[in-house]
């Protein structure tokens, strides 16, 4: 038996609350950077600076990957029309996932010659990544969410481009048992694969 | 005598707000997750982030509550559709509850195996429930912010769904009279009460 | 000479960044509660948590004013229809004033036995205060930003009710001078006056 | 060959993550300012609010410069009806210098008689200066984002607006040279000078 209060909504507010997490997940990222302590003389805060450089890639990378998830979003809820309870757990359940990010990420900062760091950390995107993927379908199995004249072939393209960051994120867990401190660069290929997927 | 400027209001920005208050404070729990200190091997960190564990469920529960209070207002808010002085204030209260699940999360953190410290976090949790309900009730009762022909059935289910949180909170605090540790394990049971509420 | 390029905007996105910042402010209130440091015993977390009280009323008078301004901005945004540059940096500008509430409500929760530091919070509300009295007066004076059938009763009551906060603060001010610890509780008699002032 | 999926999408989620992200950059800068730490006396503490003062004038002048670049970024999506990828993509890099902006403050702040420190900071603002630059001469290059009846004068003008930024950051990298702890005062220039090129 069917509850009587399951109301068909529209998708603003998951739209609303998704923007806020992801805005503030990409802000507090910026807290992993502390300003170094140094005597105070030029060369030695150069030298500080400097030595911030990987924790600055670290910031980079995670912030084009939130940003990189938050665009997918945006193309999918550009064709999802509708939300329904399910829907709007799949969504909770991924923004879980983001706001893991920036924890992970200084994780990985203080120890990113250790394989579980970067494999925690990467396993993080991963998980997200599946959970975007689950979202798609779950939305487009026969056109549940979406236009019932949405094309098959939009829905295709988007199940494929959606695989990219999971089997990256795969990747990047392999190459973490050789050089864990070199892994996340792997996440850098996500654009150029996903515009070769594109062009297929 | 009534205010000649007691306008009825659209309820986008009560939403507006609320969606920013829970998106900050689902996000600042994971300011609760501190990255472990440990000597650079790598046994030792996994160790580390698995006495995590206990907080990382901690952060688990506490984003599922807010997670499930904010779908509550998504859906009392699909049908609440105009906005007075009174519902504001109410739904202000309520935020100010929900400002403190991250303060009374970190306090449980620290003090598990006291039975204050549950029942501190658990009386949060109860005290937002009945807020919530007290809001629905307000803005259905006789209709007042709803629309004239929402479904009496409807306003029932839904204040039937409201009452789970309260409950079972209320029997959590009984369990941290037991068993603090365990005691927030109990809100994991929501889910199952409501649906099976939902079927009445 | 007149800028080509003065638009008259529409007000979402200015309502958009301030009920954002108002999120946050209200929100990052809570980082002033401190989980206290107690041996792992019972009575003494019980202690403990009690000995917050005075922390927890600060964060709830803060949380009020700063709720109280929402609403506030709420009403005025009700009539306002049209953005202005100068609008936007008199919106802006009371922003700036929004930030800084945690800030001296920390000071004053670290100090609150100094006149000084009551005064600092106070002078905070007080500005604040005054910048949306400005900032209603602009919007209204000749209609320039309202309905042109807005009637003048309404936008005198709220220049009434809006003066209200200044001047309560400025008692609040004069209590310092007396009972600094005591002087916030003050403004607890803004609701008080302003059902007060809505009956003239 | 293009890609089947490239849609062309509204604006206003481009407009909700940036008012995200801008309101949190805003009021995070108040996490640099820290409570003074004295023994508890009256005229200890005037002093040490005193000695804050500098740090509060980098507070101002950062969320002054948040505060125009929110505004340009509101003007710009004034006229930009329509988004593609590439504008989203433009837009999140000019979030990630926005993001970075309370960690420059916090870096000139605590160095702030070290040209390094101040140049640091300054770049910041030039980088997320000359991208909004970009933005705009990107969506309004053949009207390929805006009406194709926006005027050209308006184009322009915004161009000439857009530059102001950067050049003023040009100077007072220019000026940090010299007096590094008095550079970022150059940026107080801004309001005046665009009211000059508004004229042209």
């Amino acid at each position: 038996m069917k509850s009587i209060a399951e109301p068909v909504m529209a998708t603003g507010r998951i739209q609303a609350l998704t923007d806020g997490v992801y805005a503030i997940a990409m802000t507090i990222l910026i807290l992993n950077l502390h300003v170094p302590q140094v005597p105070h003389r030029g060369p030695d805060l150069i030298n500080a600076l400097w030595r911030l450089s990987t924790f600055f890639m670290d910031f980079v990378i995670s912030f084009l990957l939130l940003a990189i998830f938050w665009v997918v979003h945006h193309l999918h809820f550009h064709h999802i029309k509708r939300a329904d309870r399910k829907l709007l757990w799949i969504n909770l359940l991924s923004l879980l996932f983001v706001v893991l990010i920036p924890f992970t990420t200084s994780v990985y900062g203080e120890y990113r010659e250790l394989t579980v760091a970067a494999a925690f950390f990467e396993a993080n995107i991963l998980v997200l990544g599946l959970i975007k993927c689950a979202q798609w379908s779950y939305a487009t199995s026969k056109h549940l969410l979406v236009d019932p004249d949405l094309d098959q072939a939009i829905i295709d393209e988007n199940k494929r481009v959606g695989l990219v960051t999971p089997v990256v994120a795969l990747i990047a867990i392999g190459v973490a048992f050789v050089a864990p401190d070199w892994s996340t660069s792997t996440f850098l290929l996500i654009p150029l694969v996903i515009r070769g997927v594109r062009r297929l």
